[in-house]
């Protein structure tokens, strides 16, 4: 057994995985409805074998064999290590389990889209509970230090704990509450040219040409359409995204689009050598991804969309194209009154149409409230009553039922529970790699003429090339000199609100 | 171990073998082109996969293990020796052989475009000699009775041989070459209009109403479009098929597309009982197929391009539609003219642009000169005069250089070699199977009227439902109470250049 044969097999998981990713991103965007159930099968058949490679002894006696040839050799150590752990994450828990989530899942849905059409969280909280507490015995199976709740988090950002995460959220929420009373002192900004008619194709093309201005590439790309946009990759070569376009609301696809792009890029932007290698392959959740957590990822995807792409010099720069492309549409609109319009802050019901003030508020309450389940200080029929008390505290907004409240979500009833954190954790970070490349003047003259290279080009050799050799605290070391950091986005979003209430800016 | 073991590992292969059909298409239909080689990866290493399942002991336990559990049940003992009988088959070629001819084909991919641009058959020579020689060394290993080339055949056609192919194709050659030239007897027919400009958005709309008319069922399907039309299957639940289109010539997108519609309803029309198991499986060249072999595949798509389509009651029926979706391009055009024109006959170099007439030729010409080279009787520098010599003979042309002659097809430099008689075998198949089929009167009457659900039911019935159940041979027997023979085509072409030459019809 040597190092190449742990690559060997590693090379086939990863293969199987992105074609697992590959017969998700079809069922999504290519295959007739009459194909589902036979692609289920499909999925279980590929999911079984890749699960039986990682898992299975020629792996762990590959792992073994391969230690004596690499000490001295950090890199090669590091992936053994992660293979290691990743595997052994895997491994305890039982495949029983892993089938049980899977049956509950389908159950669950279906119970989910019930229960939000008949508004009706009693017929639900059952399954609801189940599901819970089918997690719960996951936790309990990969084992945690403190809370259950850490052992959930650690599946979609590594080493992260309730213990950091509370105290974190606490920073931003406090925060966020007076900054979003101090943006709605002023009177709402126009949105009415929003929905005038914008011909899909053209909206599709001026987004696709920003998205290639950052960095997206297409000879490795894809741009489809869904109703829910997602970026998936089968290694760095092939990066597709989508998005969804609708003719009366103008900005909803070209965002989704560079919010995809980013995801995309991070991905792209992978080191070559380390294609269809254990720092291109989560092993846990046995998902082909060269980003190294779930939270990371989005704070690639925040950072082109928030960052840049809601700026205030991105639209100096970009709005003249867009009113080139709607000369009728956007006549009586100035470039000011555009960049207004796409940060009009809103507080309001739904996380998936919040803005970027308030989407961490509902992030937060949602991480909270699950968290209580998982340590067992709620159950799940006190979540109605909870979402209702936090979404007045938070947003305050009163929550008309429980179809626009705490049956919002699909991710409780496929068995995500800690997922939801990642989103706030990638708007944090995110804002910390900003700050860290505009310390680099190339960066922020290109942000003010258009040249987005330069950016990107950091974002390549500190974050992306090195996919998932690096953790995220690592990474936030590596680059910010730091740990995990409210400061720099609570300072953006300062500035931001400064701005929007400014008398002038 | 039981016959669900049998049928559980069986069903896994097919599993990946529709997942290789999906790699495939998603190459030919969506990928970027920068992911070619990582998807050549992820084919390899799932191809390897399924030769393991296939090939391994878990299987041939399994399948000696439910012998005796399926004695008195004829179905699962067909099964059971079906499998064991292509296990055989495959396992009897070595791995480094299929290693082997895989790295020759990149190569002779190449050389065979090289030599295609520079008319240049020496250079090209060398590496088809190789080829050709791989294929000897893989006959050898599968072994065969007579000749070399019976091992070739039976891969695409079941227990076919030569000693029943050459009398086949010596009868139908010495029935077409008098047929073709009473058919040049006469003035061609007008072909002027079919290079208007014809918008593709309705030339596919008009395709696809017609397809859907046949039986071609979109739930489980979906329509492309790639420089070379191909079906492709992922279970009978999701069959897809792609066209080419053109806005100056008419008749090609359609019937390319009611061509891939015959193979799909062949697919789509298997039993569902049959889905994931054996035979809906193709062991030996493992592929995800339920139609019996290449030929009864081929019998089937001309069978609605040629027999239905290119009939003159389909256009009396249809043309009226035509012309009302194209009514300034064909004002000057009666149904009757239409039909000439996607019936003329005109020799000459190209096999791909042959009519059906002279489509045959081009085949029995590559089928003798490819046995003659397996068989020793010819060498592969005597392949340009072998060419010639016969295009001359049964084409009455002479073949201006290599380019258009020896070098036109791909499939040697792929290694398909005893495929190309699959092709005329099916012309043969699909007049005996339509021939029986008019027997029953509705199925004669629904052709007349444009009720084509009598004949796709009674092919459905006899020849879909049963996938790889039943031979070829089994098939004809069963259906039409004979053998393989050439009667009920030749016939059906007599009649038709009897009608395309008569005075009035």
């Amino acid at each position: 057994m040597s190092y190449a044969d742990f690559e060997a097999r590693m090379a086939q998981v990863n293969d199987l995985l992105s074609v697992l990713n590959l017969l998700a991103w079809d069922a999504r965007t290519q295959m007739p409805s009459g194909g589902v159930v036979t692609r289920g099968q499909q999925v279980a058949t590929i999911t079984a074998l890749a699960r039986d490679l990682v898992t299975g002894d020629a792996m762990q006696r590959a792992i073994e064999g391969a230690r004596a040839e690499v000490s001295g050799d950090p890199i090669r150590q590091r992936a053994l290590d992660q293979a290691a752990r990743d595997i052994g994450t895997l491994s305890r828990v039982p495949a029983e389990l892993i089938s049980e989530a899977a049956e509950l899942k389908t159950v669950a849905h279906s119970a989910w889209v019930d229960a939000r059409a008949k508004n009706d969280f009693a017929a639900y909280a059952p399954v609801l509970e189940r599901m819970f507490a089918i997690q719960h015995k996951i936790a309990d199976a990969i084992g945690y230090a403190d809370h259950p709740y850490d052992a959930m988090l650690a599946l979609y950002e590594p080493d992260m704990t309730l213990a950091q995460l509370e105290p974190t959220f606490d920073t931003l929420k406090a925060a966020l509450v007076p900054l979003i009373e101090r943006a709605l002192s002023v009177p709402a900004p126009r949105q009415d040219f929003l929905s005038r008619s914008y011909p899909i194709a053209a909206q599709k093309a001026f987004g696709l040409r920003i998205a290639e201005k950052f960095g997206y590439d297409m000879n490795r790309g894809r741009l489809d359409d869904t109703i829910h946009p997602f970026e998936i990759s089968f290694t760095r070569n092939d990066v597709r995204i989508t998005s969804r376009w609708r003719e009366n609301w103008l900005p909803g696809g070209f965002f989704a689009l560079w919010h995809e792009a980013g995801h995309a890029m991070y991905e792209q932007g992978a080191a070559p050598e380390i294609t269809r290698t254990i720092f291109a392959t989560d092993v846990v959740n046995l998902y082909a991804v060269a980003g190294a957590s779930f939270g990371m990822h989005e704070s690639q995807s925040r950072l082109w969309e928030n960052r840049v792409g809601r700026s205030c010099e991105f639209w100096e720069l970009h709005f003249g194209a867009l009113r080139d492309t709607f000369p009728e549409q956007l006549a009586d609109v100035t470039a000011e009154e555009f960049w207004r319009s796409v940060n009009a802050v809103r507080p309001d019901y739904i996380r998936v149409e919040a803005d970027e003030l308030t989407y961490d508020l509902h992030i937060i309450l949602r991480s909270e409230i699950e968290a209580a389940v998982m340590t067992g200080e709620a159950k799940v029929s006190d979540l109605p009553g909870l979402w209702a008390e936090r979404m007045k505290s938070y947003l305050g907004r009163d929550v008309p039922n429980d179809t626009l409240g705490v049956l919002q979500d699909v991710h409780w009833s496929h068995g995500y529970v800690g997922s939801f954190p990642t989103y706030t954790l990638g708007n944090i970070m995110g804002a910390q790699f900003f700050d860290a490349a505009l310390k680099e003047s190339a960066i922020a003259t290109g942000l003010e003429t258009g040249d987005y290279a330069p950016l990107r080009g950091w974002l390549t050799e500190n974050i992306y090339r090195h996919g998932r050799a690096s953790s995220p605290a690592e990474t936030l070391q590596r680059v910010t000199g730091g740990p995990l950091d409210t400061a720099p986005y609570i300072a953006r979003l300062t500035d931001k609100v400064d701005a929007l209430t400014g008398v002038s800016r």
